[in-house]
């Protein structure tokens, strides 16, 4: 008997990103088949059942199919709005002017800490609505504007209940490790406690975060402070990933690797030791170039290294107020070209693949493959490098979640 | 008698750019009004006849209305396709492997030879839209990959009727003097003779130009090739324009200026000397941070410079295959200011006010004056920084040309 599925995609070019296959993992004339939100099927059109069953057929006209993108960094949810700071900067007040009129990240986490679950959802919803437009159908989101229990559980459960309001699946990270509350009165040892003895099993047990992420920086947390959260996030079963070595090289790469983190993001000052002990580790790099390109950073994050160590390279937003108010995956795919020098097969992979990867959720999706969620972006150009090439310009037909 | 209007916005809060006014000339309660196309009144709530009557009335919630936007130097006809020689750049190729594949300014000129008038439009379309789609009213577009007068004629025809397919003004610009074709055999001065003594006449003959530019620099045209088409210009009664010290400086600034250019681009080069000559003959200066960013140029244009000589800072988007692949105003203003580190202001009056300056047509649209086209841009934000500072968002409402 003939197989049945909900919908078949047909004259179609797919970019599977496969990694069992070279570059894009191309095929000229695809066809992807689903049921019950999953792949059956993605391949040549050559090997699909001829016979094959099917409520809807969609013809996509040689239209390229890749899967749906993977926002794998971002800081979505947030309260206020930084534009103003941004032209005081611009007009040359110096911070202290600036933070005067309520800038800098303090007044994020004030704004955030004044607003409510359905504020910080709807502020949050355009963002999002830009990225869903460019074909995304998996994004993370982290805390880390609230710093203390409540509000981080709120930015949790805000980010939570967006995949509630749209089709798209919604990864959370535990960043209560972001920077240090003002109210901590400078004692960063006495905040990661209450990070690791209260919010941590305070989120954790109410199940809002599927990873913990940490900053480790001068100016924000040491590496033992960094440690201490992972051995809690550690003891408590949840995965964890790092912002590493984005200013200054502290071996947050070498650290994030040690506990197998699923990503160390940034990395612009990593060496050669922190990449290989990625590599072992399976830790991928996720490259931000939005924040690099935003902040007018000159240190470029050591792309040649990650290679030759073969580290895995994805790319993300970095959504955020402060250093990078971007919501364009394509835009953040030109930036990897253009300032980090990423071939197009890096971009491409970068936010499928291994967007997948660094949440740990490859198993689902990042690819087309059989078995996998029927997650799909499907694009108006001629040949993939055209997504990762153009400026300012959204080529997308249509983006599929889980089969719709 | 009441007076009487097709449209009027009320509950808005307007940005009109007006030259008499600081900063953007804001109006915190405004409306605006129109009649037959043109803007009869654009200013304080307060101020507005009580009695107007109009056919309808369109409340803006609050909501900000800018001039509609101003593209005032695109390369946006074009045949054939850039992406794989980006790629291919990306993988490491050689400049020789790359023409080899096909790449560089001479595979544009070849496609768009090849091209039909409608094959022109239809590709030039997609772009046109995105800028569009971001509130642009008024798009200029060069000739100059066809290096012959057939098809330069072509090309400049094809910029004219895509103002029958959209609602939007094009303005032309007869770019001969871009490249020198290869079968031009490297003798460029009997190449700008034929500019000068075929093309040009022939391209005013039929009305195709609204002005006449030219690219000088050491890999385009000297100083005295660039003279010779801007007399052949002045002779026939067309305003210039120039692609100036971009990689070198070879006097263009200057030059631009003696011959009243309307505007000198690029200008990554120019000297104080250059500057306050733009600034004595009311030359605007028409800054391209895309093709800065995409060529990954170090030199910025000296913006302190044309501030201390009152120069009128103009911004576009350059959108060309080789360069400058980018379809968004708003992405320009923050490469405006991230890159150049202009002002919010500077950037806005830029894509405005000193765009519509740059193309000769600010008595037409380019701010919210009575007596203008009803040209307006309608947008979902709290401030105008943010069409600044966001990337990769577009928080266009709606669009209104000439009134509709």
């Amino acid at each position: 008997m003939a197989e049945r599925f909900d919908r078949i995609w047909h004259n179609a070019r797919l970019a599977t990103m496969r990694a069992d296959r070279p570059d894009l993992g191309e095929i000229e004339r695809g066809v992807i088949a689903t049921r019950d939100g999953r792949i059956l099927y993605a391949g040549a059109a050559s090997d699909f059942p001829a016979d094959a069953e099917s409520i809807q057929w969609i013809d996509c006209e040689g239209r390229w199919i890749t899967p749906g993108l993977v926002d794998c960094h971002t800081h979505l949810v947030y309260g206020g709005n930084r534009a103003h700071e941004f032209e005081l900067r611009l007009k040359g007040a110096s911070y202290e002017e600036i933070a005067c009129a309520g800038g800098g990240i303090v007044s994020t986490v004030a704004a955030t800490r004044k607003a409510s679950e359905a504020e910080l959802v709807a502020s949050a919803l355009p963002r999002l609505d830009a990225l869903i437009g460019e074909g995304a159908t998996t994004i993370e989101i982290k805390s880390g504007y609230g710093l203390d229990t409540e509000t981080e559980m709120r930015q949790l459960s805000a980010a939570r209940s967006i995949s509630r309001q749209r089709k798209v699946a919604i990864r959370t990270s535990f960043l209560g490790a972001h920077a240090l509350p003002a109210e901590a009165d400078g004692d960063k040892d006495r905040y990661i406690d209450l990070v690791c003895k209260e919010m941590l099993p305070a989120v954790a047990k109410a199940g809002l975060a599927d990873a913990v992420d940490a900053f480790m920086e001068g100016i924000a947390f040491s590496a033992e402070q960094t440690a201490r959260v992972f051995e809690a996030a550690r003891a408590l079963g949840l995965p964890v990933k790092l912002h590493a070595d984005q200013l200054s090289n502290l071996g947050g790469a070498a650290l994030a690797a040690k506990f197998s983190a699923l990503s160390a993001d940034h990395l612009e000052h990593t060496d050669a030791a922190g990449a290989a002990a990625m590599a072992k580790a399976g830790t991928v790099a996720v490259l931000l170039p939005g924040a690099y390109y935003f902040i007018r950073e000159t240190q470029e994050p050591p792309v040649e290294t990650f290679r030759k160590h073969g580290v895995h390279l994805a790319l993300a937003t970095d959504c955020n107020p402060g250093s990078s108010p971007l919501t364009s995956l394509l835009l953040a795919m030109n930036m990897g070209a253009t300032l980090f020098r990423m071939t197009v097969a890096e971009c491409l992979t970068g936010v499928t693949r291994e967007g997948a990867r660094a949440l740990g959720v490859l198993d689902e999706t990042g690819t087309l493959e059989p078995g996998k969620w029927c997650d799909l972006a499907i694009w108006d150009i001629e040949r993939p490098a055209e997504l990762v090439y153009r400026i300012g310009f959204n080529p997308l037909h249509r983006r599929v979640w889980r089969g719709q």
